[in-house]
């Protein structure tokens, strides 16, 4: 199989035992690189070079390229890397791009995976070996909010195989690979919590879960969103019933930032009904503090 | 001892085992007092109300009261709700009245407590039986960002005086309690992580850390700050040394809101130095993603 350890705060031990177990390293900066280096000795260990690239995954949820980052190297200081690694006996295989997520303009994709190519091309003169891996990045998103509509993937598509095609004339041992987490898993979950209450308070109707942020944090909207949007939900004891009513959903914390959904229409709900949360088979239960005030954890179910 | 159990979402196991165990069940909506009163049967369980007041917690990081709320029933309705609890088996003993959380203004406190006096001597008059038990919360705040300062506890104890006193007067038999969380421990904790690489990326310093939100979401910003805003830290290995260079301090994780420091006057640090974040006895550790990524767990050591 094909192993691969990325991520910009490595440590010494983890370096180490991803040394010995031939795991692909891609170093993030010059001086991951010199540390992991004095660690190898003379062995050939391999390694990648991440690139901080120099442009920016445009209508992408989060950059993660492009500007300052804490993420690979500054694709302008590779070269200089790439010599330093040279005098190492770390064993180049390959680059790293990795632009930005959560993107659902494939213009804005195949625009950031012909830069991500030029870029590798660019840098791969200056190589100490043949490339073997290159990991382009990914950044395929999935519709969550009002307005979102679903990547075009055909165009997408075609696209990397522009892309794919170019790289493969120039550097033919490169294996390519692109990284498409949440796109793959993300819409393959649901979170489906209880109402243990119905309330009112001054004319708003409060349905109060045995869920909330602890085990949904993204949907919260505390995980990195600016401004907080209701996620996709259902009611789904009542799911072909008229939306006749507007309805906050809570959470059982003591807080009120444990709002799972904000006046959102659905049918008229009770205590025991199920409330059902789309688009969380990313970034659901794992991102979420689940040791917060004390709650039992949710149950994770494969069907 | 004496123990409550207060919050939006209670499940009927939960309210059966508080009941049997002889705690004091704070009721959050009429709903959920007449399911206990229907789990209770005839046995006089402890009740008490929480009230949602209608006035806010001026000057407060978290509104918590006034307006339509999830916590507690709306002032206005609770003597209705006492007319009800009086034709169950449910012994009252009292109220619960939270207004806010995080303020720094003794004033605004002092205002608050004057508020829920009134407003639970107003309500007294309609109890079924005498008022044994008030909680009139807390949202006693520390500070975390510039320009704040700590709050002047003498003043909000010359109010809360009053306002006890005003309390016993007329309900002699209350045992009156404040909430402080935060205040007591929130302080008395620093959360500590080591430098694993120190980078350049465009023209800014990072210092990648072996912690991040996994470890503290509320240092990051992502635990209800509308504004991200850095909490106070120090290099722990270099306290006494002069402040000249300005850093990012992010965490491992691979997302660029794992972000401790954003743009920070610190002294040169290094990797293997110690970073501190102060403030972080409360909403930290177990308030935090822990499982996000599959990093080891911080360690909590008591000194």
């Amino acid at each position: 199989g094909h192993l691969t350890f990325t991520g910009p705060g490595k440590d010494d031990a983890e370096l180490a035992a991803a040394a010995a177990a031939g795991v692909l390293i891609n170093v993030e900066s010059e001086g991951e690189m010199a540390r992991l280096a004095s660690l190898a000795g003379n062995r050939p260990v391999r390694v990648g070079l991440r690139i901080n690239p120099d442009f920016e995954l445009k209508a992408s949820g989060m950059h993660m390229g492009g500007g300052a980052r804490q993420f690979g190297i500054d694709a302008e200081r590779v070269p200089e890397a790439l010599d330093a690694l040279a005098r190492t006996d770390l064993a180049f295989e390959g680059f790293h791009v990795f632009a930005g997520s959560q993107c659902l303009d494939a213009g804005a994709l195949c625009e950031a995976m012909e830069k991500t190519t030029d870029l590798i091309l660019r840098l791969a003169e200056r190589a100490p070996a043949p490339v073997r891996r290159l990991n382009i990045g990914g950044g395929f998103g999935i519709p969550y909010f009002p307005g979102e509509t679903p990547l075009d993937l055909a165009a997408v598509g075609a696209g990397l195989a522009v892309q794919t095609a170019r790289l493969a004339a120039v550097l033919p041992d490169a294996k390519v690979s692109i990284e498409l987490g949440r796109y793959l898993v993300g819409e393959a979950g649901v979170y489906v919590t209880r109402v243990l209450d119905r309330k009112l308070s001054r004319g708003q109707i409060f349905l109060v879960t045995d869920g909330g942020l602890h085990q949904h944090l993204a949907a919260s909207g505390n995980l990195g969103q600016v401004i907080r949007r209701n996620y996709p939900l259902a009611v789904g004891t009542r799911i072909d019933s008229p939306t006749t009513e507007t309805v906050n959903i809570v959470g059982r914390l003591c807080t009120p930032i444990d709002l799972l959904g904000d006046r959102v229409a659905l049918p008229p709900a009770d205590v025991g009904d199920l409330i059902v949360i789309f688009q969380s088979g990313a970034y659901g239960l794992t991102a979420s503090p689940a040791g917060f005030l004390g709650h039992s954890p949710a149950k994770e179910i494969l069907l």
